[in-house]
């Protein structure tokens, strides 16, 4: 079925990545190879090359020299993928070609339901590994695929310490404490949270990095300036509505998402306030949506490319146990300063 | 390496497919083996439930009963999905599974120099079929993939005719025509094209669809009315402030994309005129941002996840020759009228 590649070319070899990327063959190789070896910077550059030429080791060679390849199955819930597949996949993809893999693609439903689809993956030997996300309470994958010897790794923080294995997550506390020492720096005194519903993990997890961040800086974090709403840009109108009813009112609030900010702006305007000027805004996520508005948004950027490369990465890991079973990486994010977040307005 | 799924439960059964489309069982089974016995509207019905409620048949099954199982082939080009993939993926991997394949994602860079890619997965007996996306003009990997006998789906229109194989497209000429019918029902009398660069195919598809309808209905279609910018906000604002310059001044703008309609509202806010009011603006795409700014966007919606489960249809009577070589399906978007299209303002 497959023929020949005569004059097709590879043009993009490992010397031109190591080119793009100012460094040796050698150091492209041991980027490939063995990671370890690297400093985190220069690894990130030659990842960053490797990523912007579309490199490709060659997929056969790379399964002699290392270990036998498979393929990574990942779970796509039923109805949409959280808005997380344009960046997260294409770098999914990348990070499991490069370690020798394939990327397999299904769909299953959240936790136990869902392991008719892996189990059927598995009992065909399609695929020899997963990499997990939408991670619920009480999820039954991870047992169910440990018991099993089956290597994965949760996209994910895992809270509750009941699910084993690997996982990678942004450090969201360190995002929100990264945005009000942001708007402290710019003379904001009353920096408000727009939070979600209280929850397990991740929820408390932003209150965490509020009220650490106004703590160490000594601003205020009495409940006044705490809201909790449903995410979303209806949420966030109706959570930023009780905020602006407190007296004084906060000069600033840092959402924990950018629909949430994004009703902020909607909700600040209605009261015949200047977003921005009046109220400074902060978002998490760096959704289009923040360079589409005005003021452009001020928001915190997941590093969700490197949770990508980290995911498989942890996942070869696990392989030869080098984690301990529950072990996890944070990954630190970045806050990207757009126009929301001014000094405040004199009173 | 598997276990069984004792006690697990296959919850969603076709019964319950059957119940939640208020249809019967075999007209489920038909939906599933021979779609071709059903009117469009009750197959759409239950293959929205059997989306809704996450059924998977059973592949093995469906295998034997239907043709040998092999993988799908989706190839990404490095660095990013276009937007896409949100709406996108999740419906083609799910259209795959229905149709008794998996999908295999993997990276590969446009057109000739990704054929690396597309021979090492057929080489290595991984993939039997491909749906290719990001058709450029001169593309080689139809070529190629025909020769091979590889049967294959284009998501995007072949324009040339120099392409063989299958495609399936959103007809986006009936897009741009339902904004401008739309926009004259409301009272507007020059309703301006802000489009792409001239170019072959694609772009001017909108051109002779907002010709037909201006013409249609009796409305100028002159070059003052007309303007061409680089897809993005930035081209968008461009584009926007030479039509706004023209006199008399158009009263509505119908943009090819959301993020250039978006940057006809920020264009028209810069003015000191009111989007949606001074002007009327629609995009396509139905992006998240249409929700978020004020005025709200009307947009045309594109039928993406019905393009991937035709995409994948077309692909399966392509094995047994009922198409053309370069027959194509066009679907008819959707448009959403939201805020940013009243009845112009009193002059």
């Amino acid at each position: 079925m497959s023929g020949g590649l005569a004059g097709l070319g590879r043009s993009v070899t490992l010397e031109v990545v190591a080119g793009h990327a100012g460094v040796s063959r050698q150091t492209v190789s041991n980027a490939l190879n063995a990671p370890g070896k690297l400093r985190p910077e220069t690894l990130r550059r030659v990842q960053e090359s490797i990523a912007a030429l579309g490199y490709r080791p060659d997929r056969h060679a790379r399964s002699l020299r290392t270990r036998a390849a498979g393929a990574l199955g990942y779970g796509l819930a039923p109805g949409g993928s959280g808005g997380l597949a344009d960046r997260f996949l294409p770098a999914l993809c990348h990070a499991t070609e490069m370690s020798g893999r394939s990327l397999l693609l299904f769909t299953a439903r959240p936790s136990r339901e869902g392991l008719v689809a892996y189990d059927e993956l598995l009992s065909h030997g399609v695929v020899d590994g997963f990499v997990l996300s939408h991670v619920v309470p009480g999820d039954t994958r991870h047992a169910w695929l440990a018991q099993r010897g089956v290597t994965f790794t949760s996209v994910g923080r895992i809270w509750s310490g009941e699910q084993p294995g690997p996982w990678v997550d942004a450090d969201h506390a360190a995002g929100i404490e990264a945005a009000v020492r942001h708007l402290h720096s710019r003379g904001h005194r009353r920096i408000a949270l727009l939070g979600c519903p209280p929850g397990p993990g991740a929820a408390e997890d932003r209150v965490v990095g509020w009220r650490r961040a106004c703590r160490a800086i000594g601003l205020p974090d009495e409940e006044l300036l705490l809201t909790r709403a449903v995410d979303g840009i209806a949420g966030g109108r109706a959570g930023t509505a009780q905020l602006l009813d407190a007296s004084p009112r906060p000069t600033a609030i840092v959402a924990v998402s950018d629909d949430l900010a994004l009703g902020a702006v909607h909700a600040i305007t209605e009261r015949g306030l200047r977003p921005g000027l009046d109220v400074a805004v902060s978002g998490v996520g760096d959704s289009a949506v923040c360079t589409a508005v005005r003021p452009a948004l001020t928001t915190v950027r997941l590093p969700i490319e490197e949770m990508a490369r980290r995911a498989v990465r942890l996942l070869d890991e696990a392989a030869v146990p080098v984690l301990e079973s529950s072990a996890g990486l944070l990954l630190a994010p970045e806050l990207i300063i757009r126009d929301s977040t001014p000094p405040p307005a004199a009173p």
